[in-house]
């Protein structure tokens, strides 16, 4: 292949490093009006009053948006759960709940009048953690939730009562567990804890809305520009044909930039100024807006004295905080995938969504399943602890051959788990390993090794594409995955280029725009080279078909006999470039061919989550640390990553993905989480925040990416850049274990967490 | 129909008149610098040397562009011959000629340093007139033009030696007129002037241009963004989906806005500077840009006693300033014109394109149509006075009928040209007409006839739409025609309303976008309701059929019984709404409708011109006026206008296009001219140009739309807004006449003009 597998200069690069590209914030429309949002100072309580009057007598002021005079047909949205309002109408929910909104003539104009909102709140008790939501007669944070909203309660899971903050329970079950644990000789259970992180895209959520002819237009940072669209013209009141979503260069999404965020007020305010409104949230405001659930993990586990896995019983807790967002979802990918890439013939998992008085979580880069990774993978190390197996071995024993089920009637496993995770394990000298936690000295050192795999997603996503060829030869891709950094528009050039057998300076890929693109659900799970990518090839070939066609009509030859090559048709010594093919063919009325490609996973409602997986991704990890005994401090001084990509189309950009989540999951590992004082995020900045920086990486940092060929996308490509993320937290947590003998149970392993660990004796 | 011959709410219209519209010159992106550039101030010269080092050193300039340093692959460019560069190289040939262009942070820097380049000049003597032009040995604007350049010499046109200033001869022959002449009781020979006059559309050319992600993206107020990409393409060395031309809302164009104007240079500065920039002129920059070409005419014509036409000999001459731009189209249009709407056996027309040292001349609304128009309808009168015929009646003798040919293989007329002409003169009174001039006293009245004709454009024209139907019943419409102001956008709505049978506030009209837009050739000669309206209905009529399709499956019913009407599909007691028919049937690949429309005149060889007219575009006009005999100041008390819409689809824009263009004819009439002084243009500002006010209308102004349903557009619609222009300026000369006894072969009629002409005695 010329075009494919080849690391080809990246479309969007060079303007991205030099700040040419345009994002939704850089724009700027005549008579533009700035937006800034009021935010509850209060996690849980009625609003009994909001005066705006001493703000809007600020000069400048255009308009004051609040429950009082909000324009909508309707003012609540969710993907799954219709639960949160545009801004708040009755109750406030978390600190940092909207609400009121000021569009101004200039930012600062807007932040002073938002400061001289008056709110009145009659605070109600709140619930902060999974355990107070859980407990009985708990404050309620939804009381009068319509669970019969689209999207709720899907496939096995349970339509909950009224009265309770559970917002959904998802349930899975195959074999027996209580015969399974009579039949084990040994029962381990062990429960951990997993933080809530901030996504910290470099662009914080904004867009500019704009009614203009009949059309609001919105200029969005979104992952999702199909079902922005959607849930704005159902607030709005509008069809689908007046409402534009744009998606300009887009500075990373991570999940974060799913579902309607500062949409719904700008499109508020623009309709009561008349004029295009920009709300850009500050990364403050981000830290505020959706973040990863927090995780509370029990796995009970059946073994048989070799080893040998026969029952896990999985109680998962995500904390979704105040509205449902994505959480849903989340929660049954998280139950699903709880008990891990393990032969095990009875399982039983409850995964429970829990509301709580928090900032609202949901989609996170791993969507559930670093949480549960953390879980089964540490687990399984303590278990192999407490049985004197080695955590290789024990792991090589269970986990799933290629071509096995990891639940009856899904995909089987398309990839050798075994070659996987044997290749890390040597990489980090498992074989050769000291001893570790003998050493003396205050420095200790360690290794641990983690496997993981998510089902892949987009398994709801109908893909479409088109590839037009214009009329001098050149190609025109249109997709509606969004390029939020992870290169799919360059992957995508390259099928198109090979697949059109052109030069990739012949094709360029479109910006998404929803009155024209064709329809997408969104850039999420791993799905856009895997499912969208299988469209866009669909398209290619489609647009191939007719150019052959044409070429075959214009050099009178059998269409069998038209050879496409490097932008030449050829038939035996005749020869024409593209251009002339299209010039010839179409003459006067100058047509192109316009290439329509579309894929989707058939539902099967055999498989627990309605969809078989159309890939596993994988991420196996294997990390060597330096503990500090006397600090708690853990140093990561090697770290091998290892995936599968089926297929790299764009090797470069391919490894860039897995590095890009195994600092993911660093972050998680070492530093990052929310932390709450009484409702009051305390870290929500980036002083306070600890992301991971260069400094923090291993001086070792290898990514290995397997090409198993077994994926859905173009060429056997599978989705990744999610897998490398899933092993991180508790191969670190292992190898800490292995350093140090202390094992701890919850990430992040910052250093009073450990300190204090080692220092009660070891776990 | 429910939705057509409405005239319903303007899609556009609100605001535009609340200046919420949109337009190219309104946007402002991030970094983006503005451009100036400057001008020949000699109208014929060698450039020497061009200095820049003043203007680099002022603050704030960001790029200086000269011949010397400019950055594309092809400097010349021009639709019918590449003559014109995008800054000259060699040669500058008018007053006004591109000469340099800088970008700089602000208007004014541009400015500054635009003023402190120094050129030197070696000047050269120039051609300022047809006359001039045409003599022996005169200087030659283009010594070295290679005539072989697409578009130059098509159909009968000559290509003509290269030692001349004749761009293009167009000769068109039938019959033989010296037999003609010879058979003839009476020849009659006059010579008439035509002038120049302004487009003047309210916004001048702008726009801007920016490189992106390996895309050139232009937003321009152009008529023709597809040739625009193509010109780009070619200049920049780039494949069509690198060239991306969005057009936002536009303030007029009546031809001016075709081709490119600003957008070589913006995007040559911008290439050199890395930013966005603009390219705004003012309006005595557009003064200096395009015009209507000036046109001197012989009409020599043979008539037998009874007035009936034999022969006809026409001497076309149109003065096309320095660069050809669409002169030579135009002036193949007017020579096919110029014996007008008449049966006439012979005729020989000779039509030149003359170049000439003043400011290029190309489309103007009318197409070559008014200056011939009125030639031959002021001869005629002139004719019917000599011999003592009634200027009615002598039409009425020789105008063609319904189905009559007005070129053999060319498309029969198509409407009935005599009750035109019966209505138009019962409308002003002819038949009580006074004679008028007998009066007494200054001040005298008369009233004049004229009739003219044009055959219809976008011949050459494919025209394409597409119309989507969303999963939520709404529809979209693209179309590459461009609203320019004449209500496309509503009357298309209209069209696509209808054909689906659905509320008219479900359909949106999108953006023109070259990169998504289906291919058109741009919007020009009435061709959008007409031409681009069959692709609307056809592309309409395609999604109707799908979603038939579709609602016949969900409704499990045979697809010839399921009737659609008011947004909801029907079979028998069974009732859909479109949302219901869209999401029952594409269900979880939440499809869209994708329909598709093309329409194109096929080229005939037998018919002068290469394609048989779409239809006949018709004017007919009937003025009175009063002369004040002492100044000569000629004022128009009232005036009828005539056209056939074939089918109004929206009649308040029919009747407004109808106006617009009889208050252009009526500026031609009275007003404006392009005045030169040594090549100097005199009155290139609103100041010195006189445009027609409000206050220059007439007290009684009425227009007359017919319906004849002779169209190719939907419903039997004609183009139209271009017809009313045609009678206007013959109308009122042949009313002074009337009024005076004054004959005036030349507009516009200004005071000074008609006094010397009365002074001199009677015509």
């Amino acid at each position: 292949m010329a075009a494919v597998g080849v690391s080809v200069r990246r479309i969007d690069g060079e303007d991205k490093v030099s700040g040419h590209a345009i994002y939704a914030g850089d724009l700027r429309l005549p008579g533009m009006a700035i937006a800034k949002v009021l935010r509850s100072p209060v996690p849980h309580a009625r609003i009994r009053r909001i005066d705006t009057s001493k703000a809007a007598a600020i000069p400048g002021v255009l308009a004051i948006l609040t429950r009082d005079n909000i324009n909508v047909a309707s003012n609540s949205f969710g993907a799954y759960v219709r639960d949160q309002q545009i801004l708040a109408t009755d109750k406030v929910r978390y600190v940092g709940d909207m609400v009121a909104a000021v569009a101004a003539v200039d930012t600062h104009t807007a932040q002073e009048a938002v400061g001289l909102i008056e709110v009145d709140y009659d605070e109600l008790p709140a619930v902060l953690n999974i355990d107070e939501a859980l407990k009985a007669g708990a404050p309620l944070v939804h009381e009068n939730l319509d669970r019969r909203d689209p999207g709720y309660g899907r496939y096995g899971s349970h339509v909950v009562h009224h009265d309770t903050n559970i917002c959904l329970h998802f349930r899975h079950e195959r074999g027996d567990v209580g015969d399974g644990f009579k039949n084990s000789d040994q029962i381990f259970e062990d429960t951990f804890y997993f933080p809530s992180a901030q996504h910290y895209p470099m662009e914080p959520h904004v867009c500019v809305a704009q009614f203009e002819g009949d059309v609001m237009t919105v200029w969005s940072a979104t992952q999702s520009p199909f079902p922005v669209r959607q849930e704005l013209a159902r607030v709005f009141g509008l069809p689908f044909s007046a409402v534009r979503v744009i998606v300009p260069s887009v500075g990373g999404g991570y999940g974060a930039k799913s579902g309607i965020k500062t949409e719904g007020i700008a499109g508020c305010l623009s309709k009561m100024t008349g004029r295009p409104v920009k709300l850009a949230f500050g990364s403050e405001e981000t830290f505020k807006t959706i973040c990863q659930p927090r995780a509370k993990m029990t796995l009970k586990t059946g073994v048989k004295k070799d080893g040998t896995f026969v029952a896990r019983h999985c109680e998962v807790y995500l904390d979704g905080g105040a509205y449902a967002n994505s959480g849903p979802s989340v929660t049954e990918k998280a139950g699903y995938r709880a008990h891990g890439p393990y032969r095990l013939p009875h399982v039983l998992t409850n995964a429970y969504s829990v509301y709580t008085n928090t900032v609202p979580a949901g989609a996170f880069r791993g969507f559930g399943g670093p949480q549960v990774a953390y879980a089964y993978e540490t687990h399984i190390d303590m278990i192999a602890h407490r049985m004197a197996l080695d955590p290789f071995e024990i792991r090589m024993k269970n986990l799933l051959d290629r071509g096995e089920s990891f639940s009856p009637g899904d995909t089987p496993i398309d990839c050798d788990l075994k070659a996987g995770l044997r290749s890390v394990a040597q990489a980090i000298g498992w074989d050769a390993k000291p001893d570790a936690h003998q050493d003396s000295g205050p420095k200790r050192r360690g290794i641990g090794i983690a496997t993981a795999m998510k089902d892949g997603g987009g398994t709801n996503k109908p893909a479409n594409a088109t590839v037009k060829i214009f009329f001098d030869g050149s190609a025109l891709l249109s997709t509606g995955s969004v390029e939020v950094g992870q290169g799919m528009r360059t992957a995508f050039m390259q099928v198109v280029a090979e697949e059109l057998s052109m030069p990739t300076d012949q094709v360029r890929v479109a910006v998404l725009d929803t009155h024209y693109t064709p329809f997408d659900k969104g850039t999420n799970a791993s799905s856009a080279t895997s499912i969208m990518g299988q469209a866009v090839l669909k398209a290619a070939r489609d647009a191939r078909r007719q150019l052959i066609e044409a070429a075959a009509a214009v050099l009178k030859a059998p269409v069998d006999k038209v050879k496409l090559e490097n932008g030449m048709a050829n038939h035996g010594e005749q020869k024409l470039s593209y251009r002339d093919v299209m010039q010839r063919h179409f003459r006067e009325s100058e047509g192109e061919i316009w290439g329509r490609g579309y894929f989707k996973i058939e539902k099967d409602n055999n498989v627990p989550l309605g969809f078989p997986s159309p890939f596993w991704e994988i991420g196996f990890g294997a990390a060597e640390v330096e503990v500090d005994t006397e600090t708690g401090e853990v140093k990561l001084l090697r770290y091998v990553s290892l995936t599968d990509a089926g297929k790299m189309i764009h090797p470069l950009q391919c490894h860039g993905q897995d590095e890009g989540a195994a600092v993911f999951g660093l972050g998680q590992a070492l530093f990052e989480d929310l932390a709450y004082d009484k409702g009051q995020l305390l870290n929500g900045t980036l002083i306070d925040y600890r992301l991971p920086r260069f400094t923090d990486l291993p001086s070792a940092f290898s990514t290995h990416i397997m090409e198993g060929g077994g994926g859905p996308g173009p060429y056997g490509a599978k989705g990744m850049g999610e897998g490398g993320i899933l092993p991180v937290a508790p191969a670190v947590g292992n190898a800490v274990f292995a350093a140090t003998g202390a094992r701890i149970q919850a990430v992040p392993l910052v250093p009073e967490l450990v300190q204090k660990k080692i220092g009660s004796g070891k776990g």
